[in-house]
């Protein structure tokens, strides 16, 4: 199962949450999510362009393993996800086999569907407003996707394939920059 | 919280299991348990003296990293043990991540409770029988386990401190030797 999705930057989020609706589309909730990624002990996840996480939203906990991207317009990807009663073993578990804690991302999420999509707005700490529109198929074309985020007022140029992870430590490395 | 445990080689199952129950102890159940036993992608856990298998005993399936041996006598070592509704998607991940399936290791295991502790006979495949004596608690004493295995009837020389997956892997090179 493939996790098919595309993200962008936004300035404009009334104006966006307002197509949404006009679109169809449903509010469904919003949530903070706290993620806890994950450095692999032999291999650069950074240039395999993988991802482990644990996720913390509400009382729910998630381990998630992200394969590499498969196209260069959107986010798609093979997806494996693991529900967790207590996140703290596993992450134990985790650290005991040399995996180490990278940076924390933590934003507030508000969860609309909109057809077949997931969509989400995203407020991240430290990085500012995004969107997230994403579905769960086994085949996909990446301009379906664009043309969705088009049609929400979204510009193709402010399409973001990096991760909140990659983008924080970026904005990190550019304010420290050993 | 440590997992103490002590095992032995043992040719007298039917005279240790009366002394089982006349020392008190109760027959539980008996269970096949098929372990996957995982190696690290850059880690060679034979040196390191570590473990991580999935478990299916029934229809529960467990994932468990077990640290290195403490004492020189038994098999007392840190463990932490996860419950997996599907065994599945946990054996992907941790494929995806480069660690590989061994020998697989294939029991069939009577539980007792005595005391404290908790007893297992098993009958384990290409191996033959062993009894091994475990609880959880957090400091120990070796002289305890052994002792109580002597009550039993179990010689101290028969105790074994090499997994069932080590001794498997050291029978399976004495017959196909390269």
């Amino acid at each position: 199962m493939l996790e098919i999705e595309a993200k962008a930057a936004i300035e404009n989020k009334e104006e966006i949450k307002q197509r949404i609706l006009e679109a169809g589309g449903k509010y469904i909730r919003v949530e903070t999510q706290s993620d806890i990624y994950f450095a692999h002990p032999s291999r650069d996840f950074m240039k395999t362009d993988e991802a482990l996480r644990i996720r913390e939203a509400g009382n729910e906990y998630t381990l998630t393993y992200k394969g590499p991207k498969l196209d260069k317009l959107t986010k798609t990807r093979e997806e494996i996800e693991i529900k967790l009663d207590d996140p703290a073993p596993m992450a134990e578990v985790l650290k005991m086999l040399g995996f180490m804690e990278v940076a924390p991302v933590v934003k507030t999420r508000s969860h609309y569907t909109l057809g077949d999509y997931q969509v989400a707005l995203d407020e991240v700490e430290g990085l500012g407003h995004f969107i997230e529109i994403e579905k769960h198929a086994d085949s996909y074309k990446p301009e379906e996707l664009v043309e969705l985020l088009k049609s929400l007022g979204v510009e193709e140029s402010k399409m973001e394939r990096r991760s909140y992870l990659e983008l924080l430590l970026e904005r990190n490395y550019q304010i420290n920059p050993e």
